[in-house]
């Protein structure tokens, strides 16, 4: 195999992205074909895409395609991994798989079944800045880990309407977190507790959801961790993490456009942080899909597997029960 | 008044460190007399200190004493604040008062009938950091605070037997954090999460205890707030806080010995922060006393009141049942 | 003009950067050809570029070729900045144009002649933290600059062989940081001094160079200027500036690969700077062929011209000329 | 010997700084007196000073004195150190011992035929910064020493009354760095070269002083440096020191009064340095005069000897001398 063969399903802003990454950065990959039934054809055409369409069923048949990208609406996403599935294309789909776990346990069954690799985009994990940590847990420099902390505010909320079918902050936001928590802590979430306000924003509480949260977490193993989410920071998208260890404690700041210092009359002045998922994790969106394109080479697990895709919608669960109730939930597993 | 004469109860760590910053530091004091019952006398005649002995006693008939500061063990503060409110004396007292809300509100009752100042130890509010991040709520220059966040980690846990008569984690070192959340937030407390494990030392479940905890907090106008603890940092004393705003976000990070940094084969290397309280607080303890003593020569109501000493109390309280229920707890004030 | 043609002369480790930028990163431009008498010809055929070979006569002739990108060894820049303008192509020509000033003033002729435009390869100018700087300078943030400074420290020394074709230190290393000096000030260098010393390595004394600089300079508008450089930094490469001005300084510090924090018992441990320059400038190299490519685009004079290729050599030798004779130098602009 | 009893020649700024030292926070000594022709008498008092007057000889007599501290005009040190060394008290007297060698040379033959000791105040080597910065020289952390950097810039100039008696900006200002520089090489300085500007205030200048300066320094040992200076950092005052060396990089960042980050709008803000000379080295000026007491106690040579008050100088008078000739010039010790 000279080369993978991608169709993408959906030029979005996300599509977009994976598609001029695909074009220009992921090695050992060729972008064949692109649909949406609202393509932008002018920007297909652009970037030197020759096959492009509204429907993405175009490719499932096309025996030169070796792998499909999903960054279609959420809701679409479980019923076409089934079709790309039993197509036997490789699939690498946007996070979430869907909002309910029997939709995504039906999906993974036919992934299963029909035995195509599967890898979820939880694009954090290839952030360098939290693959170094993860290192750090992996080498064993922190010893034993203790403590697994996140803190995640966007620069600014969704609009209302976009809220009401998202899930809730839990299940549109949190869930980077949760999977965030369990790459870095290497146990399973055993037990959670949420607390949350409506602090930004009063629309987002007639919608019937929160804007600000904290969540505290039991691992199985016996450890801690705690997450912080905002829907608006005004300086930006904060994106920290810290896996405090029984050896030391490894901290992710955020990444800023320069490391200029300016010292004047108002203080040491440095930049904000990169403003926003696009800028920050921009590396990240590359390395997830080269992470993809070489686990279909060399014939290994995608690094993100389908479970990585459902246990993160279980505990976003288990977070709505606990802000209901007040109590602590355990993460029903099945 | 020329100057305030204080009497100081105990010369273990605590009260020598507060002679020393009495005799060299604080403006407008002097130290007259101390007492304990193991009194070091040595240490006491190197200062020039004239009176001391072994019972406190001796202060509360002398008229030249304006001022007692209360350093001895946690279980004898209640009883000596009042022998000391009934002697007329103004009153500096170490944290906790007591670890039972009524012996508590026993002593406050009595410190108001005779109508003497009182001032808690709860010392971190005069670090640099922290009223640096105070004055920024208090200045509007944060917007309205939305989650305040509190990291406290000891550089060793104390010995098990201490342990077992300390109250616990939430009573012994969480109070300051409840302390610090009341301060910063300028809200109260409304209710509570706590999760709890044993990962450092085995000895301190034994004792009934935890080392490690993860607390959520709901204030009463809706604010959010995390404090973690952890009974060892090998790095040292881990003291961080963070108030997020709707107009930014004030992180106070710990403090080093040197703002030396060294590029070597191994990295970019800082100093750890600064070992333990005494280092990290130095300033603090200084600070707290002076503002009792302006408090008096001002006749103002010192900074940190006697509810200020009851409700983290209650607040440690409600984290324990919750512990214990595994439900969120609301703190009971009345 | 649909796309700007590129041919590239040279497939050294510049070349090739240089054709996988134009090939991946730069918009507008498309890499036609490559020439090399060494050519990597698998290495070529790998990106897809159809057309290469061992002579860069092939590109002067074809008519579809609209800029010619010279990688080649230093001492053949002139001759074929010669040959490019007077077949008509623009050139963007890595530094130096030639150790020589009479070589460079006759190259800089013919273009001028021909009405081509060319540019010189000041990568450092583009490199994101640099032209924050420059931008800070330029709106007047910093008020009037005062002193230029910069660090410059590779983390490893050339070959000795390679000193010795090099035209010495201030030639082939501190050129780029007189550049850096005349972009960031605005000013004119009038006057040098500097003392170096062998401290590295004695084979580069054999070879009558040296490894290590320190240079003063007085700018034609009276500021002063700093430059400091080893061929030696055991932590990597370190490139920072500093421009100090009546109201403020703006400093550029290292780029690392991560912003992770790692707190142990052996202090707090970031990364060291970023190895080299193929990883501290990639993002330079890139924007200053997309710079080249945008001035043609709008017909306007290329950002680093002819006579900033020029004016570093005069400064590395009035340097080389105070290294000899103890003496302030004045530069010899005529 | 059971305490160090000084007498403060001199109770203008610096010297009233030593006596509320001596008082508060030197351990083992002791103030008896102090002299100052225009004496703050209700100041003294305050300290609980008992024993003060118009003239220093009332303590040369007194056979309870120990040590004199001389912190009188500069021009009157040379003479003071005759004194005191005569009437067989040690001395620390701050800098400089004069402005020309001659007199310094006279002093310290008398300070070496009575066999008092002599400290000068070079108070910056006890600053915690850059003390450990000289243990990493010392320990062999940085290897072998190659570059020595100083940026020195004060936060506001003298009155242009003050510049015309203050020797000028190198004996008056960088002689400080010449110190550092000193002390951190291990090396003596054999050439200087100085260029200067007058950038900050014309009446510096018509009072034939310059106002910003870069030296260039090459040691014994063929280490080089650099020093730069500004009498006007609208930030602050800009203390900052490197030594890079062939295992590793030292650089002493600024001090600054609380560790707070506030994230805004604006950027990421943190404090601008300490202020001045009294807040950036306030523990300095204890841990000096510590030292000193420190060796009378062990009848060690104190730390900074009288050569090192000497050498300094020397050493600003060659970088006059380079200043009006445009060359290099090498140190005149002898």
């Amino acid at each position: 195999m000279e080369s993978i063969n991608f169709g993408i399903i959906g030029a979005g802003r996300i599509g977009k992205l994976h598609a001029e990454n695909i074009l220009n950065s992921v090695k050992g990959a060729r972008l064949k074909v692109i649909t949406d039934p609202f393509l932008d054809e002018d920007w297909a055409s652009n970037l030197g895409i020759t096959v492009f369409g509204k429907d993405h069923k175009i490719m499932l048949d096309d025996p030169e395609i070796d792998a499909i990208l999903i960054g279609s609406p959420s809701s679409e996403h479980a019923n076409q991994i089934i079709e790309c599935a039993r197509a036997g294309k490789h699939i690498f789909c946007e996070k979430p798989i869907a909002l309910e776990p029997e939709l995504i346990r039906s999906a993974l069954d036919e992934v299963e079944k029909c035995g195509v690799k599967l890898q979820v985009g939880f694009n954090r994990r290839f952030d360098p800045n939290f693959a170094a940590i993860k290192q750090k847990v992996a080498n064993g420099s922190l010893g034993v880990p203790q403590i697994i902390k996140v803190i995640s505010r966007d620069p600014a909320p969704p609009p209302p309407k976009y809220i009401s079918s998202s899930g809730g902050l839990f299940l549109d936001m949190t869930i980077h977190d949760f999977d965030m928590v369990r790459f870095l802590s290497g146990s399973e979430v055993e037990e959670v507790h949420a607390f949350g306000s409506v602090l930004i924003d009063p629309a987002i509480g007639e919608a019937g959801d929160i804007d600000s949260a904290v969540i505290s977490i039991k691992f199985e193993n016996g450890a801690l961790g705690q997450i912080e989410n905002s829907r608006k920071a005004v300086y930006g998208y904060d994106q920290r993490i810290e896996v405090f260890g029984s050896k030391g404690t490894a901290i992710a700041e955020n990444n800023t456009p320069t490391s200029m210092v300016v010292l004047n009359e108002h203080g040491t002045v440095r930049d904000k942080p990169l403003y926003f998922f696009l800028e920050r994790y921009k590396a990240a969106f590359v390395n997830e899909v080269q992470a993809f394109v070489d686990a279909i080479y060399s014939d290994k697990t995608p690094p993100v597997s389908g479970k990585d895709g459902l246990t993160p919608v279980l505990i976003a669960l288990a977070c709505k029960e606990s802000l209901l109730t007040g109590k602590s939930i355990k993460v029903m597993y099945n």
